[in-house]
């Protein structure tokens, strides 16, 4: 397993924070140094003992870090990648989470002073910040890496990422994993919103009523619709917006279908229904709430 | 708590099954008479102890029953209510476990042989058959029961429901209720089944890709879409399909606004993240599969 070195995350939220966590509870010796905007996140994330110490960004010494992971949200990280790139040390490890991957890469692609390796771990809860982070959040998930990435920088990547729990890696071409995520993520994010939208934009009454009527359908369909970091990312994807007009169509085919033909529409629905059960997904896992942590 | 009598289920699925288990698990006592037109399933509920007997439906003793349940699929529910209803007992309670009321009731309503309850207990799984009924299924459960409804028949299912682990109780008039319905659980619905049939409808390497790299978030927007018995019970709603118009007109102004203006879309969906956050939706049960139960 290749050496990590002094590592820094920039982000103290749920991703940037389990990170922390999952990587101190496998190794308590790494330094973990924690980098966040947020004064009362650094202070939680130095006394839950995750990071050796937090500090502000333009504290942060970059150039005494061997890996820095960007765990910030997609659009600060486009901006900020190209200033920690210059103020780290040559030929450092910097990589980053963010579920897009082509606007990502091309940023960190654009430099040559440290090795960028875009990483994307497929994992996450509605729930945000350092308070709702866990060192188990990443066992068992899959982590995509972005190639062509330079071979030691992509080992190190790799090794902090096996450290944190992940059990599986793809890697794949920026565009094509933007591309299969817009599937996979970034439409159910939005048709997730829309739903939520629908109800919330109904009569208070009409509304409280089907809050009181909504059952785990509800609940599990609009589930990704609280996670608001899935939306830059969402917004960082050229896939997105032409995709998510066809699902737009898509849902009105269906709606008339089943005026003109419901038994059509039925069957059609039978066979997505069978399809979905098929589906080798991975397993729910019971993801502590904040509120149950407290 | 109002007293049952013999009570016969038919169909015994998901939601049929899991009501007989859970019933005998209250009242071992319980003259529970399973109705079902597979003999394999009447064999399962039976090997089960869950029924006392489990018959075909042209050999159930209809007028020995005091309270029937048709757990059948909608469009079936629809065709046999009054063909049931006819060979009941004068006076018995025949009741339902439909997510879609306003017809249901109708059908019930133009007779006046049994005392017709509408009941749908807001509950499910993604799991099919008796194979995957289990009798906590409705522990804590909210019912919608549709008034107008007799007193002591309303009482009655009251009970049972109560018996069954239910908890809550909205009565409700058929047409409110399937309006709510349409935006708790059937376009949630159909929003599930679209984001399937995008990813299904792409080229297979993309889609396998997609598939490697989807998350919780994935499997949780879709979950709704493999209960195929939703679909029959929106396809009954008469609110759902311009409501579905509508959130895929909903859908494609997201995507244009990302388009346009990713500022203002960016801020759209981190309210709903927010508002999403901040609903009281009952909490997720790890529910066991099937093959976990075998």
């Amino acid at each position: 397993m290749a050496e990590l070195g002094r590592i820094a995350i920039v982000g103290l939220g749920l991703i940037g924070g389990s990170l922390a966590q999952a990587l101190r509870r496998a190794r308590p010796e790494l330094h973990i140094l924690g980098v966040d905007a947020d004064a009362a996140t650094r202070e939680l994330a130095r006394a839950s003992g995750a990071v050796n110490d937090a500090v502000a960004v333009a504290d942060a010494p970059w150039d005494g870090c061997d890996v820095v992971v960007l765990a910030v949200p997609a659009q600060a990280l486009v901006e900020m990648l190209p200033t920690v790139a210059g103020r780290m040390r040559a030929g450092a490890v910097l990589t980053d989470v963010c579920g897009a991957k082509e606007r990502v890469c091309a940023v960190g692609g654009a430099q040559s002073r440290v090795r960028f390796v875009g990483a994307h771990p497929m994992a996450g809860t509605e729930f945000r910040g350092f308070a709702a982070a866990q060192p188990g959040l990443f066992d068992g998930c899959t982590v995509a890496i972005a190639v062509p990435a330079e071979s030691s920088a992509w080992q190190t990547v790799r090794s902090m990422w096996q450290l944190a729990g992940a059990a599986r890696f793809v890697e794949v071409a920026p565009a094509v994993h933007d591309r299969a995520v817009a599937f996979a993520s970034h439409l159910p994010y939005l048709a997730a919103a829309a739903v939520v939208e629908s109800m919330l934009d109904h009569a208070s009454d009409a509304a409280q009523l089907a809050r009181d009527l909504a059952a785990g359908g509800f609940r599990d369909t609009t589930r990704l619709a609280g996670d608001g970091t899935v939306g830059g990312a969402a917004a960082l994807n050229r896939f997105v917006t032409e995709e998510a007009r066809g699902l737009a169509e898509r849902l009105r085919g269906l709606a008339d279908e089943l005026d003109r033909d419901p038994g059509t529409a039925l069957a059609r629905l039978g066979r997505l229904a069978d399809e979905r059960r098929r589906m080798k997904l991975p397993p729910p896992t019971l993801v502590p709430s904040p509120a149950r942590k407290l």
